[in-house]
């Protein structure tokens, strides 16, 4: 019995755990869709840190591509940078005073004999790279973004899923800019969260509430560096983009980073309980303490302002949002599940090979190993059930697992060469030809449904 | 003067260090074609850690997109695993033993005291995963693939830009096999060897000699683990892998790992200097070690094979010895400076337009902002010379800087809807309209021309 001869180890394990009792007699992960469909695993040989499944990986891909591609029309460079770096740096950034505790040591031996970090945050990388060049005002702003993996030490006994965790990775972005240029970056920023939460992610969909909301952060009261005129006019510059932007949003007076105000968004899980995501942050410290400089139009040298801002925030924490917010139940583009392809006789050659050649093209493999496969293709990730088990059971099982398509393929569908195709959220029956499923898949992957 | 309106940072920082003498005067970088394109740069705050500027940053995404796309079709499932991990793994791994000297050691303040390691290698990773499920001979091979930055120790004397370093990254994959399977997973391994050394990047294209050596390692005289038999019978099974691949190989005897023989590929540099790049490794030892088992046909439970193999092996040093083998002249695919598109006369408005749009075009960025960038699409780096320059300064310098492609739009060409297409390696000229310059450009980068 070849049971499970395509996609075989996700399809086996994922069967494994698809029934209720199963979850509730091994629970291997806390949260009950990442179990069900395998999306990620923790350990105790390294707590805190997620392992992604091959299904959570995917996810986790998708979500990185479709931010590189929006960040890329922002003119955002991405960079990859160091992971540990000597504790000097750090003292100069502020981390070793304000966040020693929250760091990981790491032991390098070495001529100098100094103690390394690991990092907790991409941003004193990028300014060493905005160091190593001389730059003048007409190459700002310069957008550095990263996906760095960041480490922060969390009390082990906080650890939890997605949520609390000591390794996890941001969209992160730094731009550099002049004060006349903060204005309309902030902006943009705010168009791209907007963009993200309100027309891709749909937050907030299920009641009349906004998607999201943003708070801006101003001065604290006590513990904040540099003037206060500098601080009130970046305040009034938020200020006057969220006026502009039309967004709802409350203010939290004081609650401002020591180095410079924020937004914060936040979005609500389906109880109704707020979190944060994205955040833009403005900094006029660190490029004081980097001493960054460029040229004005005058050859004068002047410090850039610094802007901090993600998107997703945590990748980790934004995915157990997604779990939640869709509870299993992937759009189409994000579903590591997306077409279950079933022939109705398992016996019969021609059925079982129509199959087998739909899978191959909707999968995005050309069949000759001699040939690489090409970028920019669409590839997705479908799977056949070819078990000799009756087909009720097998488009039960595929339903059970959140397939976003189920196609099946009989007697009729070879002859006329269509196939049923059925879907998960409405279950509405179409006949389309091979052709068809390709141009409808690509429609929805290309519109990010 | 706004000199550099589009893409200015790339640009700006390119042209500052296009002169032979600003190179010698100010070295950033040891490698004369990094330094002159910006791919990479070190630092002493974190030595021998890479940092990728966003043209090096392009060049080692589009290496490991090609990866990802030529393991995908080959059943490999990409995991994202913990960087660091409790000693107690690395002393099951047997890494503490062996290796320690070269780990970085990570303090966690934890309640089990218990040093971490920053991982040099993602084997153990995987095996923690493996074991989380239980496994059946139907699932097998089980092929895991993981781009994680691992760190070694090198001594600070011995870092050396790209080839010595103490955090890279590899295209790993361990593949998880019964023993019959193992012969038809080293040759799928090889084949896709081939493909990427042999029909992709040509190595050694320039004598008549083959692109790759591929040396087989076998059982070490004293310092060996296992019995004979089983390192005979895995020998063999290389042997003949090699024998049916038609490939030239040696034998360097007494040369593999402890745990099991190998094969290494090797490609020579331009001076003939041989350097090591894919590996196949056979494992017997941490199977054993993890007691990684899965159920037979007859139910018994079994020690699957693990095979650790990279195609690339460090994509750093994979990028140094790309480097050195094109000098600069990137294939179009590959290239961070795909085009340069120039108005003749930059005082023409109708031709910096003609330009822009062209650039929006192969950019593909859509220009409404509330739209998503879409997937799958293509997205081809290229730039604008719009500064008030001689037409012919402009040319040279774009010719400096390896554009694959010189675009250029006068008075003639926005009339006739076409333009002047010189290529940067024969110089031929074209006169192309939009469509087919989109059209040429996709179909190269498709090819991985």
């Amino acid at each position: 019995m070849n049971v499970f001869r395509t996609n075989k180890i996700v399809y086996a394990n994922l069967y494994r755990y698809s029934t209720a009792s199963k979850l509730q007699s091994k629970p291997i992960i806390s949260n009950e869709v990442s179990a069900r469909q395998k999306l990620y695993i923790t350990d105790p040989l390294s707590p805190g840190s997620i392992f992604f499944l091959p299904n959570g990986t995917k996810i986790f891909n998708k979500l990185i591509t479709f931010m590189k591609l929006q960040q890329r029309r922002m003119d955002f460079k991405e960079v990859i940078t160091p992971l540990i770096f000597k504790k000097s740096l750090w003292e100069k950034s502020g981390h070793w005073d304000n966040y020693e505790n929250n760091m990981f040591k790491v032991d390098v031996v070495d001529s100098t004999k100094e103690i390394y970090g690991l990092k907790p945050m991409n941003c004193p990388g990028h300014c060493i790279i905005y160091n190593k060049f001389d730059h003048s005002y007409n190459e700002l702003p310069i957008r550095y973004s990263d996906f760095s993996p960041l480490h922060r030490n969390e009390a082990s006994g906080a650890l939890s899923g997605l949520t609390r965790v000591r390794k996890f990775h941001q969209d992160d972005g730094h731009i550099f800019c002049a004060p006349e240029q903060v204005k309309s970056e902030i902006s943009k920023c705010l168009k791209l969260i907007d963009l993200c939460y309100g027309k891709i992610f749909k937050f907030g969909n299920n009641s009349n509430a906004a998607p999201y909301t943003i708070s801006l952060s101003t001065r604290p009261k006590d513990h904040f560096i540099g003037n206060i005129e500098t601080w009130n006019y970046a305040e009034q510059i938020l200020k006057d983009v969220l006026e502009a932007s039309g967004k709802p949003w409350d203010l939290n007076e004081g609650d401002g980073a020591f180095y410079g105000p924020k937004l914060d968004i936040m979005v609500k899980d389906h109880t109704g309980k707020k979190h944060q995501v994205a955040t833009i942050q403005l900094d006029f410290q660190l490029p004081e303490r980097f001493n960054l400089r460029y040229k004005d139009r005058n050859n004068t040298l002047q410090t850039p302002i610094m802007i901090h801002r993600a998107v997703f925030g945590s990748l980790e924490r934004f995915m157990s949002l997604l779990i939640d917010h869709y509870n299993g139940k992937w759009p189409f583009w994000l579903n590591p599940f997306q077409a279950m392809i079933l022939p109705i006789n398992t016996d019969n050659a021609l059925q079982v090979d129509t199959c087998k050649q739909l899978h191959r093209r909707l999968r995005g493999n050309n069949e000759d190993n001699e040939v690489p496969v090409t970028p920019n293709s669409f590839q997705f990730d479908v799977d056949i059930d070819e078990r000799s088990e009756p087909l009720g059971y097998r488009i039960k099982d595929a339903i059970t697992r959140d397939y976003s398509f189920l196609i099946i393929i009989g007697e009729n569908e070879v002859k006329n060469g269509k196939c049923s195709v059925r879907t998960r959220d409405d279950r509405t029956l179409n006949y389309l030809t091979a052709d068809e499923i390709f141009e409808t898949f690509s429609n929805l992957e290309k519109n990010y449904k």
